[in-house]
């Protein structure tokens, strides 16, 4: 079989789709008019990747899964966090499906495995083979198996990069809660202000910059989404940060309209 | 890794847990009380896989899924079909972390693919591993695709008879809703006998006589459920066909206790 016609990776952060300050709570206003959004745009060869925000982070925190299996209890945790996951997919497969969009989702435990927390047995052939056929492929942050830690969480981000990768992305999109990659935290500082367009060498000096996460992330918020994605962009593939909150930004950036957001390339 | 210790696979089917004279109808008392069973038989090298109901079934038989892609209209059918499976899915694990399992469901369509019908890519690293660290993996009849037909339905029953016969298990147990095999349909018959023990010979002769299910079914009723029972059978993994509608029988049928049904031998 040829290979898949992958244009656009796009990423919905947890923090755009679910209530972070609380816990189990979808925003279904903003996944519905996200939807909408993909739906409108009609971009071949897209695949979704969404986080986990108030469903998946609390029960990964609270079973402490991220750094793997220490105790027999913690094998319910991860059960759970699982469960809870594919209930957020659910949600957000049930507006797919509303709208009328050929989306299909894919269950990153089911068929991955990672080691030390890294991908590294993707068995991707039906995943290839969705987009040839023209679906749309939806993942998540998701909790699943590690051959050195027992299991760990493996964070949208990662899924991201590693599906631009190895699926030979034109280009990323990461839809967050705020405008972009600001030169301090926006959610802070009323004034930060915004770059708009950034090399590799412009990321290494902010990283120092940037401060830490603002609510409960085991995946490391923008500075670990930021490192995520480096591998990528290394590659050439560019991304462009944008606020998914605002409407039609999503909408935009699929069409390759001018949208406000922060565009991260090699050189 | 060593081989997965698989003991059991356990068939629930789609008429114990949906009402399938309706549509997108779960029983969640029945799912409720099956969970609880299971929770309370603690078997251990335990897979499940249950049917799709008046889930899968009405959805794959509008769009004619079973057949294959033949327009492009099918494929929202496709997405739709897996969607409502994922939600009867999501009722069932639900019930299982409700009563605290260690379960965790597996995605058929994420993971394999299939060629003119039958199993020909199973990636099944992430399901073995979770039989060896103790999880109770949860598979269902799904929308998958397929190297011929594009795309096609597979069934509970392929699923059984597959993950039993590759996963060297000992027995399977097929709860259904009717007492077993009977030497007519109990559906109509109010007399007809149960067979209580049977072996491959004893089903030849059985399979003309038996009659055409009695509701929507695309995988083909009892007559479907036997046939692919017999490849697993044929290896000398006998199965044990219960009325999973009676409390206690699922549990007594985990647990090795007597209990009415129908068991098929190789001979």
């Amino acid at each position: 079989m040829s290979e898949a016609r992958v244009n656009t990776v796009l990423k919905i952060g947890g923090s755009v789709i679910t209530d972070k300050s609380g816990e189990l709570a979808a925003k279904t206003n903003e996944i519905n008019r996200i939807a909408e959004e993909i739906k409108k745009a009609n971009t071949q060869g897209l695949v979704v990747v969404h986080g986990g925000g108030s469903f998946g982070h609390p029960y990964a925190q609270r079973y402490g899964l991220k750094e793997g299996l220490k105790q027999e209890s913690q094998k319910l945790g991860f059960s759970e966090t699982h469960h809870v996951m594919t209930v957020l997919n659910g949600l957000v497969m049930d507006a797919f499906v509303w709208h009328a969009v050929q989306a299909i989702s894919i269950t990153p435990s089911s068929c991955l495995i990672t080691e030390n927390g890294r991908i590294s047995d993707f068995a991707d052939a039906p995943l290839k083979r969705y987009v040839n056929m023209g679906f749309m492929p939806v993942l998540y942050g998701d909790a699943v198996l590690d051959t050195k830690l027992g299991f760990t969480i493996l964070s949208g981000d990662q899924l991201l990069s590693y599906l631009a990768s190895n699926l030979h992305a034109e280009r990323m999109i990461v839809g967050v809660d705020v405008d972009g990659v600001c030169e301090s935290d926006p959610k802070i500082d009323d004034d930060a202000r915004l770059l708009k367009n950034l090399t590799l060498q412009d990321l290494k000096k902010l990283q120092v910059r940037l401060g830490k996460p603002t609510s409960s992330d085991v995946t490391g918020g923008m500075l670990g989404k930021i490192a995520e994605l480096v591998p990528a962009v290394e590659k050439g593939i560019e991304v462009t940060i944008i606020n998914a909150m605002k409407p039609n930004y999503v909408y935009r950036a699929l069409k390759g309209d001018p949208v406000e957001g922060t565009v991260i390339r090699k050189e």
